[in-house]
């Protein structure tokens, strides 16, 4: 099929051939269409939209367009989290040593920060010496040795998807359920998973602002993953406020450390238990959601999770100690406490605004190419759902520099969210 | 406003301001937006649909993105007609110097070949010596010395269509009323124009195949062309068969020659007239429709037209007498006769399969670099809408070869039309 009869055909809202998929994003991966008619052919999907097959058939043309991870038969079962992105949300640096430490082999591939939304690799950057950066076969040895591994995603996995991706960031084409839902799976399917559990969030701080959008890209990512042979299962959680109380790379490190050692927010360690269990149980049909929980609970209290962890750590460079000493040291100067300007009750902090101020104050990243400043963030000190006095002590802003402190300081005291409920964390499972 | 905005408000509907679309056609034109954000708009034009205003905006930003040719004062009214396309059209060549010979001043910008559709350029190229590829400044002084001029785009003349079109035609999105409309009107607009005249074709052999279409499109581009201050009426013409007899590039030249001295088909020979009564009183407003005709009836009985045409032909280093021996000439080898495989009413021949049989032979284009063999052609010599009997001869294949003479008349054989009645030449007048 030539390019233009395929761009004719989804302008004119048809069924594409599975094998015309293929072909393009072929083509796509080798450069021999021009960026040009992709980008069209991206615009016609985007507004006539992919049925199930053609979404099925664009996830796996994706994540065959380059190298598929392959696993020993002997190990545990291979499996991974997924989560479409928010603020504040550390679930990954604590669940994957947590789910190794429960038998699993989690070859987990993370993206970076992208608009408001945090990224595991940057957090995980705030950790001197630590690299991200695995070839595949690193990352393979090194989840056969330790049960994970934590990298970026790596040039010879899925490259259609970048491809793909970047001209959908500059063409105004990413919010298409169908083609979220293709770059997420082609993406995670290219590790060569039995099982993927799926965190969707939903509120300000999300991609998805209704509960509604949501589900729908959860039970479209779970019926693709399903069609492609990975068991999927999904929850949709709140992102109206962060989840947790620190936002920020090295904050967020911080707060992860607290929880592999026990402490930490109740909600976030509820939430990477639930996630872990659901990735155990998917994976071993004899155990209950509960018995999976209880084992989990049981792995992160005996500290086996923190020791993974410290061990993955070593294993991809970085130095723990040099953190711990750089956070403790090198946050003294441009600390702002900000008090609550009235009485009342707390019911958090609108997740959009925390994410834009700490990208604002350099924790995030306007173009590619921008350098993080990982120190900065919001250190939130009083939990939401609850009542607080006037100039009670919130939180801290931590900044590069006094003046955009203060900057900070002003916008955050918008985000406060007064005398409403807070939800539930957990909004429902798929 | 950024251009991933401006992709944005179009895919989602929205309406564009005025000044947004102005400057993403000078990032067009100097090529500061890449082609794969401007093809991603143009899907989402083509799927959402341009306003009217919109369409005006976009008109006018493509004619200012380069020269827009001046006239002085004291002389005719500056006119043109454009067609929409069709098989057998050289209605401009025996238009222009018709017009010319009624005072006003035509500088014809002519397209080359396009699908199965003839073009005027090569119509004229068949002409030897003649050159079509003038400068705005020598289309200006020979305008203001012969009163017409027959010249191709020059890059200086609306270049961002030269971009938008060739981006439209990688990425299917050629066939939308807007950007066509916009097209066309770009382009004729930057001639300068006081009154211009439509010829919109409609059947097999045009761009649009119904009337209802045909019509939508000429109310459209009459509504934008007079909300740029160009007086514009347009006629809706029959396209299911060819104009005229002749088809190919030479074969043309010849029909359009027999219509500047008297002869040639009645039919085409009327339209001629009528076209150009429509650009002579639309110009001036003291002349009836009927006495508009009436002079172009008394300068073409006269020999004006052909005279001015000679001139010109002189003027733009063409050998009329050259062409003349030539068709004598080189034609003997490669005729085959076609004769009526029954007896029956002749309605004519498809004139979409005529094209396509014409190209076929290299009387047009499948690629923009393809060479064009002006000798090829269709050459029929029983005029549709008659009772013919079998055997009867309808008509000449002029090939460059034999076996090429012998492809052509089985596909024109499938092309008769019978016993059905042959429609009006003129459809309607907008």
């Amino acid at each position: 099929m030539q390019i233009t009869d395929l761009i004719a055909a989804k302008r004119d809202g048809r069924q594409l051939p599975v094998q015309a998929i293929r072909e393009l994003i072929v083509a796509v991966s080798d450069g021999s269409v021009a960026d040009y008619q992709v980008s069209a052919w991206l615009m016609a999907c985007f507004l006539n939209g992919l049925s199930d097959e053609e979404t099925v058939a664009l996830t796996a043309a994706i994540r065959d367009s380059g190298e598929v991870l392959e696993w020993s038969p002997g190990g545990g079962p291979v499996s991974d989290k997924h989560s479409t992105g928010g603020v504040g949300d550390k679930v990954s640096i604590v669940l994957a040593p947590l789910a190794a430490a429960c038998g699993l082999r989690v070859p987990m591939i993370s993206g970076r920060s992208l608009g408001h939304t945090g990224g595991t690799l940057d957090k995980l950057e705030s950790i001197p010496g630590f690299r991200t950066s695995l070839t595949p076969s690193e990352v393979a040895l090194q989840v056969e040795e330790l049960g994970f591994a934590m990298a970026g995603q790596s040039s010879s996995l899925a490259p259609a998807d970048r491809k793909l991706y970047a001209l959908r960031d500059a063409t105004s084409t990413v919010s298409s359920v169908e083609l979220i839902c293709a770059s997420i799976l082609g993406k995670k399917l290219a590790e060569g998973l039995d099982t993927l559990v799926l965190d969707v969030k939903c509120g300000s701080g999300a991609f998805m602002k209704t509960p509604d959008s949501a589900r729908k890209l959860g039970e479209k990512l779970i019926a693709v993953a399903r069609q492609l042979g990975c068991s999927t299962s999904a929850l949709l959680t709140r992102m109206s406020i962060p989840l947790g109380l620190a936002v920020g790379n090295s904050l967020e490190i911080v707060e992860s450390l607290q929880l592999l050692r026990g402490g930490g927010p109740t909600e976030v360690r509820e939430l990477v238990i639930r996630l872990t269990a659901m990735m155990v149980s998917a994976s071993d049909s004899s155990l209950t959601a509960d018995a999976a929980a209880s084992l989990c609970r049981e792995r992160l209290g005996c500290g086996e999770a923190l020791s993974l962890f410290e061990r993955m750590v070593v294993a991809q460079g970085g130095d723990l100690d040099a953190f711990e000493t750089s956070v403790r040291t090198t946050r003294g100067g441009e600390r702002l406490e900000v008090r609550s300007p009235r009485s009342g009750f707390f019911a958090g902090m609108d997740a959009l605004t925390v994410g834009e101020t700490v990208r604002g104050m350099g924790g995030g990243r306007y173009r590619t190419d921008d350098i993080i400043d990982h120190s900065v963030g919001w250190e939130q000190l009083a939990p939401p759902g609850r009542d607080v006095a006037a100039g009670e002590l919130l939180g801290i802003v931590h900044a590069g520099s006094a003046e955009s402190a203060v900057k900070a300081e002003s916008a955050l005291r918008d985000a406060m969210i007064w005398d409403s409920p807070v939800d539930d964390l957990v909004l429902g499972e798929l």
